[in-house]
């Protein structure tokens, strides 16, 4: 079966800090034309890291789209052309002051394909040493510990219903019970 | 800690079909001005169907924001004040054929709750038997099953990168460990 639509003409309709709107004209697989909305996003990065004692390090902030203060794994914006590892070990300090030694590539996610062009690179990690949080100025938010077992309890009872954060926390206990070790040679 | 923001004024940039963009003044807990990019977006739903054999049915569909073919779970967008159930039922049922008799709640999802308002609502259900696909005119997707344990396997090795399809496939599996059952009263 032949999936593909083709790009007819581009229109931007917003240009912001964050995310840009488009309408695109396309052609459908069966040569019909439509429309597609897309938010264009420079992509996310976001770190699942266990201390010692088997805890998740995770953050509550305030999200205004929703109003809602959420539990989620230290995270934040690529800028264009950022290493996504790089980005997460700034996120993970910034947010949680956690200093990880060993790094485990948890794969992409996609937020929402259907009308977003964001990518999140996802890594586990093992903390080695903590130093101060260092937040952004006028980014607010406080850091937990939360067993991880606990945490996938909080996943499946609907607790905790960020995407990013119920991914890498189910991927996290998946991996270690089949034997992944997140440890670094350093421990 | 005090979180939350506080709304000024807000200024609708782009309204479409499936997305609205807006900007927003706001305050910040430290009471200094702010702006937010925000998405608007009436909702979606999606569907983990398991079969009588363990498997899980999924969809191949074209994401045009990433010019992706994609492995994702029956999904759709809800219209203003849909049920979700109702929602989910529709979009399994024109994707892939299945009829499920028993449904659970799975919770929700937001996607990207920094910068964008939906809510995926996510159910677990067991499939009953097929009909012939009915999918919308103009609507290209090809199901597939796959066993829940290859699925599992799939995201964990980066294969299956869309966010629900990930969360709901971990979660059907975590939930089975638990010793949850996905069948109803009529099997």
């Amino acid at each position: 079966m032949e999936f593909i639509e083709t790009t007819v003409s581009q229109e931007y309709k917003f240009k912001g800090r964050v995310i840009n709107t488009r309408v695109d004209q396309i052609l459908l697989p069966n040569g019909k034309p439509a429309e597609r909305e897309v938010i264009e996003h420079t992509g996310g990065v976001c770190v699942g890291a266990l201390t010692k004692e088997g805890e998740i390090l995770l953050v509550r902030q305030f999200r205004y789209p929703h109003r809602k203060i959420l539990l989620e794994v230290p995270a934040g914006k690529l800028e264009k052309g950022e290493d996504p590892l790089e980005g997460g070990k700034r996120e993970l300090l910034e947010e949680t002051g956690g200093v990880a030694v060993s790094y485990r590539d948890l794969g992409l996610m996609l937020p929402t394909p259907g009308y977003c062009g964001e990518t999140i690179y996802m890594y586990g990690a093992k903390i080695s040493h903590f130093t101060a949080p260092r937040p952004d100025q006028d980014e607010f938010v406080e850091p937990v510990k939360v067993p991880l077992e606990q945490a996938v309890q909080m996943c499946l009872s609907g607790e905790i219903i960020d995407a990013k954060t119920q991914v890498c926390i189910m991927k996290l206990a998946l991996l270690l019970q089949q034997g992944v070790s997140f440890s670094g040679q350093e421990e």
